[in-house]
């Protein structure tokens, strides 16, 4: 093939669930080239979609959240993110879990794009939710083992933080890339 | 606990192999919250560090690739990524997957940033590689299942397509975030 040929689609064959992980399934999927006749076993992160929150108050500061995470075993600043339920919409999911982390409530929620955390291995998506005129109006409500600490940063101070490496979590960067495309300084 | 009070960090208790699947594995993980005791089972995809590259021509062009990713089933448009080889810097790294994948070859590599792809699950980082005035010098070498269309795209065509929705690779996303952090257009 040249370089320059489009790639194919590969065709899907049988696929199982190789490891049930609570919150993610793995999935083994073999895949056929359609020209190559080539086969291969791949693998596949199942999961349901994700949702992060730019949420940012009248003032003009970003709600962040801090908390525990198992991944990398160490505190994480990040914007709101949940799970979305599956009887959802994005913007329900969005603004569900801005009041449950944080209690802040707000307005004119909207969606400012959506993402693949990793098209290589995972199937689904990341929706990014705006929620303008923020504000603390409730209890927080944690799941199991969630503990939260809420911080408001401005939005002024929100690229001195990416440079300088206070945010680490991709997915909140992505959701704070919409919101400074649809929004600049 | 009150809202206001800092997040704990949970101590790691035994930690098993849940899952082998070859480009990582899923750890099964217990963890004991140092204050409440509660203690749960956390499962964590534990991988390599990846990379990224933002690599730009003389004439301010964009290296891109489009390729099939069998996570989403579809062809995705991305800037070159690649898994660190272990015994690999993020620079030696992130010149070998250009000139791999794309075949181009630059100068002036440096380390843009690193994020965390999910701090949740994931143990793994991802580090963004920029490289300066490239062009396509050899020949591509593509992994046993790759096959990879190279498109320039001029950078002040990038806003628009990643509002747009054309870039969907979070990592992409990212990388492209912090090359426009430290070179704005």
């Amino acid at each position: 093939m040249a370089d320059s040929d489009k790639p194919h689609l590969w065709e899907k064959k049988v696929s199982i669930v190789y490891a049930d992980c609570r919150i993610f399934k793995v999935l083994k999927t073999r895949f056929r080239h359609p020209v190559r006749k080539s086969e291969g076993d791949f693998f596949v992160i199942d999961a349901s979609s994700w949702i992060t929150v730019v949420a940012v108050t009248k003032r003009q500061e970003l709600v962040t959240v801090r908390q525990f995470r198992f991944g990398i075993e160490d505190l994480s600043l990040e914007v709101p993110a949940g799970v979305m339920e599956s009887d959802e919409d994005p913007l329900e999911s969005g603004i569900r879990e801005l009041r449950e982390e944080t209690g802040f409530v707000g307005e004119g929620a909207e969606l400012l794009g959506w993402i693949y955390p990793n098209p290589a291995i995972q199937n689904n998506r990341c929706h990014v939710v705006g929620i303008h005129n923020v504000k603390q109006v409730t209890k927080t409500h944690w799941d199991e083992h969630e503990e939260i600490e809420t911080r408001l940063v401005p939005l002024g101070q929100v690229a001195d933080l990416l440079a300088g490496g206070e945010f680490r979590h991709a997915l909140s960067l992505c959701a704070l890339q919409f919101y400074f495309l649809k929004y600049p300084l």
